[in-house]
C-alpha cells in the first residue's frame, strides 16, 4: 500500500526540537517495501482510539508537559483544510483571570441554555457540561478574520472553515485520548463575548474551549448517553444508498 | 490511565456481525492493571496516520469490500456530537447515474469557483480537485432535516452540527488512511442540486462529497502545497496565549 518512491520531495523539516515525537515522519518507515504502512495493530489502535475518546468533563489536577501539549496542537495543525487555508487558531489560556472570565460566561450560557430547553431543563441543569475549572489546559480554538477572502471549496459552502477547524480539534481529541489525556469540546457560550475577553479582531469567531488534561477514567460510554439523555442510533439509520432514506445492500448495514 | 472498574454498565452489544473489526471493545485489554491503555507503539501509530492522512485525488481502480466500508462508516458514526444529536446522514452513491450527476454539479461548481477566484482562476483550473469519476466508492455525507430541535450546546453556536459532522468524516478519514485507503472531501458543488439529486428533504444540507477508495500512493505532503497553492504555516502562527496574537510560552512553539 506504500507506494511511495526516492523521487518525491522530502518533507521538510520539522525543526530540531521534534524529531522525535511521535509520529515524527522520520522514524518506523523505509523508503520503499511492500510491508503494509500501518500494521494491523496500527489499524487495531486507530479504531480503538476512535471509539473511545470521549467528550470528557471530568479532570483530575495535574498539568500537561509543554511539548505534549505542542505535540497535540501539532497533531491538530495537521488537520485538513478546504484550500489550505488552515482557518484554526488556539489560544492557550494560561491567565487565572482569563479562565474564569471563560467560566462566567459558559455559566450564563448554561443558564439561558436551560431556558431554551423548555421541559428539559431540570434534566439538563443536572448534567456536568464542562470541567473548566478543574481541567490542566484550557484553549480556545476561534476561526481566524479574514475568511472571506478564502473561495476555494467554499463559493456555495462557506461553511467549510468550521469543518476545517472541526477536523483539527478531532485530531488533537484522538491523539489526547491516546496519551491518556482526557478533551472536553464545550460549545455552550456567547462567541461575542468570548471574542471581546481574548481581544479577537472583528471576524474571527470562537468555536470551541476545549478543556484539556488528566483523568481519573475514560467512561465505557457517551456521559449523555450513560445519563440518559440520548442513544446511539444504529448504524442503519444514518446509512442511505442512492436515495435519502433509501435502505442500502445488506452487506453495508447488515443490522438493518 | 485505564482506570475503568467492573461495575460499570458493560457497552451494548453491536451485533455478531462485529466481533472481529479492528478496534473491537471486546478486544486487547484487561478489565483492570496499570498498563496504558494505549501503548507506546499505539500511540506513535495514532499521531503517524494524522501526518500522513492526505486529500486524495488520485484513485486506482479498485473495490472496497461491504465490510470495511462498514466499518469506516462505525467509526465515522463514532465521532463526537453536540447534545449527542448525531447529525450526519452517509449516502452511499451505487447507482451510476447519480455518480455521474454528482460529478456534472461539482463540474459546474469548478468553473464558478474558478470565475470567482479571478487572478488565480488558471492556477486553480490546472489542479485535480476530484477523483469522483476514478475512485471505488462516493459517500454523500450530509446533516439531516429537523436540527432546529436540538438547543444543547447550539443556542448561540448554530453551526455545531457541521463541526460534528466534520469530526464524524475526519475519523472516517483517518480509519481509511490506516487501512490504505484514499479519501478526498469534495466541496465544490451546490449543496441544493446535491440535495435534489438524491432526493433530500427541506432542512437537510448536504457538505461533503467523499471519494473512497485504493491508491497508488500517498503523496508526502499535501496537493495543494506540493502544488504551490500555499504553505503549511508554523505553529507559532497558529498558536497564541490569553490573547488574540500573543505569543505562548517559548516551551509551546520554540520555533517562534
Amino acid at each position: 500500500m506504500d507506494g511511495r518512491t526516492d523521487t518525491r520531495t522530502p518533507p521538510p523539516s520539522r525543526g530540531p526540537a521534534a524529531p522525535a515525537a511521535p509520529g515524527d515522519d522520520a522514524g518506523g518507515r523505509g523508503a520503499e517495501g511492500d510491508a503494509p504502512e500501518f500494521s494491523a495493530t496500527d489499524v487495531d489502535a486507530i479504531h480503538r482510539v476512535i471509539r473511545r475518546r470521549r467528550d470528557v468533563r471530568h479532570f483530575r489536577p495535574g498539568t500537561v508537559p509543554p511539548d505534549q501539549l505542542r505535540r497535540l496542537l501539532e497533531a491538530a495543525h495537521h488537520g485538513p483544510s478546504v484550500g489550505y487555508m488552515q482557518p484554526w487558531r488556539f489560544v492557550r489560556v494560561a491567565d487565572p483571570a482569563v479562565r474564569a472570565g471563560l467560566h462566567r460566561i459558559v455559566e450564563a450560557e448554561r443558564l439561558r441554555t436551560a431556558d431554551a430547553l423548555g421541559p428539559r431543563a431540570a434534566e439538563f441543569l443536572a448534567l456536568k457540561v464542562e470541567g473548566l475549572r478543574e481541567c490542566a489546559e484550557v484553549l480556545v480554538v476561534a476561526l481566524v478574520d479574514g475568511r472571506e477572502r478564502y473561495v476555494f471549496g467554499r463559493r456555495t459552502l462557506p461553511e467549510m472553515d468550521v469543518a476545517s477547524a472541526a477536523c483539527a480539534i478531532q485530531n488533537l481529541w484522538l491523539a489526547a485520548r491516546a496519551e491518556g489525556l482526557g478533551v472536553g469540546w464545550v460549545s455552550l457560550f456567547e462567541p461575542v463575548a468570548v471574542a471581546d475577553l481574548l481581544g479577537m479582531p472583528a471576524g474571527a469567531h470562537p468555536l470551541a474551549i476545549l478543556c484539556v488534561g488528566p483523568v481519573d477514567a475514560f467512561a465505557e460510554r457517551p456521559l449523555l448517553e450513560e445519563a440518559g439523555w440520548d442513544e446511539r442510533r444504529p448504524l442503519s439509520a444514518v446509512v442511505w444508498q442512492d436515495r435519502w432514506g433509501a435502505t442500502p445492500d445488506a452487506t453495508v448495514t447488515p443490522e438493518a
